[in-house]
């Protein structure tokens, strides 16, 4: 099909995008064959090189192009917290949020046995050693409040507190102007565990 | 920005495909990094080369791999009537809906005087030689019902009728399953105009 169908296969490849079916996928095709070619020339080859240029830093596993990225870079953040997280877009929620002036640890996964991923598959004996060797005192776990982010959240309580750091959770709740009648129940049940007094 | 910010520049060209925002740009750009890299070097691939293999078709100007498109090698079908498009994609929706056996003229745009389109910009001048020399009997304008649509419609239509071939416009009315009391003014002026009697 390559060779007599260029749009076939660019529509094909644009279809495996999350949340991209072939309806899209056409209309993106031929929006690029619409414009200038340098627009795809250029899109073409930062694909083709994400991977190659995109690497992770030593410290925390944040994406970045170089050996260290901004966040362990930055000098004015505080080295005593490190938030741990499971992909970077949660890091990047997180930094929006502007709500969090530590350092970070991305796991770029999550405990899931039943999948095989137990924790030698996940970097968790780096972040081990960043509390021996860092003055770091409390570890935040900002997993998803998923199954396996919880578990994840778990697993590095245990192993993680007889280190001698505090490690906490974050809250879960309801969200920010949500209504608690269309909240599911576990949400309702944890926004009732979690309360503060007033 | 792009040395020390791969992700940065790959979100900023994906921001630029038509209805995908900076949020939607981002969880493309993290899923193409989480994914197998091959797949990103497929898509950069075919995006960098798209516009060098797809050429347009000699005879009716469709997009194709070859000087000829795969409607004009089709020898099953019907040499007298053409049906003129804007693009592309209004081809493949006519294709899909296999209500048309003819051959097709892609004009890849319409008469738009005051953004500097006349009929010179058009290939019009190629539809009027395929009149001329082959055995076309009835030509089908099927751009869009829109105001350039009409206006190269009409053009058309003068053009064309002196040549001795019939010149047709595709119905204009309510959709299937279209409810009146939503129909725009025009569309129901349209669509009384255009009864037919049962």
């Amino acid at each position: 099909m390559s060779h007599d169908d260029p749009i076939g296969e660019l529509v094909a490849l644009l279809s495996r995008l999350p949340g991209i079916g072939e309806r899209t996928a056409t209309r993106l095709a031929h929006h690029v064959l619409s414009a200038d070619p340098a627009y795809a020339q250029a899109l073409g080859a930062s694909l083709a090189a994400v991977h190659a240029r995109v690497v992770k830093c030593e410290r925390c596993a944040n994406f970045c192009g170089g050996p260290l990225c901004r966040i362990c870079q930055d000098t004015t953040r505080d080295d005593a917290v490190v938030c741990v997280v499971a992909r970077v877009p949660d890091l990047g929620a997180i930094e929006k949020s502007a709500s969090f002036r530590g350092r970070y640890h991305v796991l770029h996964g999550l405990l899931a046995p039943l999948d095989g991923v137990g924790p030698d598959q996940l970097p968790l004996d780096a972040l081990v050693r960043r509390v021996e060797r860092e003055a770091i005192k409390e570890v935040v776990v900002a997993t998803p409040l998923s199954v396996e982010g919880e578990a994840t959240a778990l697993y590095l309580a245990e192993v993680l507190r007889p280190r001698g750091v505090r490690v906490s959770r974050i809250a879960s709740g309801i969200p920010h102007g949500g209504e608690l009648e269309y909240a599911d129940q576990v949400t309702v049940g944890r926004a009732f565990e979690g309360r503060r007094e007033l």
